[in-house]
C-alpha cells in the first residue's frame, strides 16, 4: 500500500490550498488538497510530511500535528494510506511549487472549491475535533465515494 | 514498507503479552510482545488490530485507542510501519494462540521480560503519553537500537 502525508497549514483562518494544475498526469487533476506527499526509504511519517512542506512551500511551520489516519480504497489507482496533519505558518509568503499553484484560502470558503468528495467528510473534523481519528473511504471505479467508516463506525457516502 | 499493528490489552493493572515461542523462523523468536499482525488488502489500520485482536486471542475488546506510530528501521527485516494501540478486556480468558503462549503480566513485571530494546521506549510511553506520539526506532544489523527519535527529538539509544 502505498504511504502518504498530507497536510492542511493554517495562518489567520485560511488553509493553504494546493490546486493541482501543472502536472499532465495527475490523479488530483483540477482539484485543490493540502501539501504533501510520499513516504521516502527510512522515513518515518513525521519526517516526511516537514519535507513536503519544505519542498512545496518554503514554509518553515509550528504546531504539527497528526489529525487522522486515513485508508483510501482506490480501484482506479490502488489503495493509500494517509497521515493527515495541521501546521502553523508564520508568515503567507510561499514558494512556487512544481505541483500546482498555492493559495491561502479561508476555511469556510475551500468547500466550494472542487474536491474530492472524501475531503468533504474529513475537512470539517480538522475544525471539530482534537483527537487523532481514523478513516476509511470507499471510492469506486471512476471516483465517485460510496460509503466511508469513521473510527469504525460505517456511514454511506 | 511492511504496514503492521501491535495492541497491548490491559486488564486488571495487567497487560496481555505474547511469548513468541512457536514459530520455528521468527524474528520476534523469545521475545515477549503485544498482539498484532500486517495489513491486509483493502483493511484500515483499525480494521486490522481488531481482527488480530480476535484471532489470536478471541478477546473482545473495548477503548481501542492508537497510541503511538512507531517507524522501525530494521537492517535485518526490512523497514516496518507500526501502528502501537491499547486496548481493554472484560475477561482474562483467552484463546490458544498459534503465534505464541499469551500471558497476563502485571504492567510494573513487564521491563523484567526479553523485550526488543525499543520496545523498552516506547511501552513506558503508554503510561505517561495521552496523544499520540511519533517515534522512529533505528536498528543496526545484528538487532542493537544504535538510536531513536520521539516527536521529531533524536535520542540516543
Amino acid at each position: 500500500m502505498r504511504i502518504t502525508t498530507l497536510c492542511y497549514i493554517e495562518r489567520g483562518g485560511r488553509f493553504l490550498m494546493l490546486n493541482r494544475d501543472k502536472k499532465a498526469v495527475d490523479e488530483n487533476k483540477g482539484k485543490w488538497i493540502g501539501v504533501g506527499g510520499h513516504l521516502e526509504e527510512n522515513e518515518s511519517p513525521e519526517e516526511c510530511v516537514l519535507r513536503e512542506i519544505r519542498e512545496e512551500t518554503g514554509l518553515t511551520v509550528a504546531d504539527v500535528r497528526l489529525r487522522g489516519i486515513i485508508t483510501f480504497i482506490l480501484p482506479d489507482w490502488g489503495n493509500e494510506l494517509t497521515f493527515l496533519y495541521t501546521a502553523k505558518a508564520d508568515t503567507f509568503d510561499v514558494s512556487a511549487c512544481s505541483e500546482g499553484t498555492l493559495k491561502w484560502i479561508p476555511i469556510e470558503e475551500i468547500g466550494a472549491l472542487p474536491l474530492w468528495e472524501g475531503d468533504r467528510v474529513f475537512l470539517p473534523l480538522l475544525q471539530t475535533r482534537q483527537d487523532c481519528f481514523s478513516l476509511k473511504l470507499i471510492y469506486a471505479p471512476g471516483g465517485d465515494l460510496t460509503g466511508y467508516a469513521l473510527d469504525g463506525k460505517e456511514c454511506e457516502a
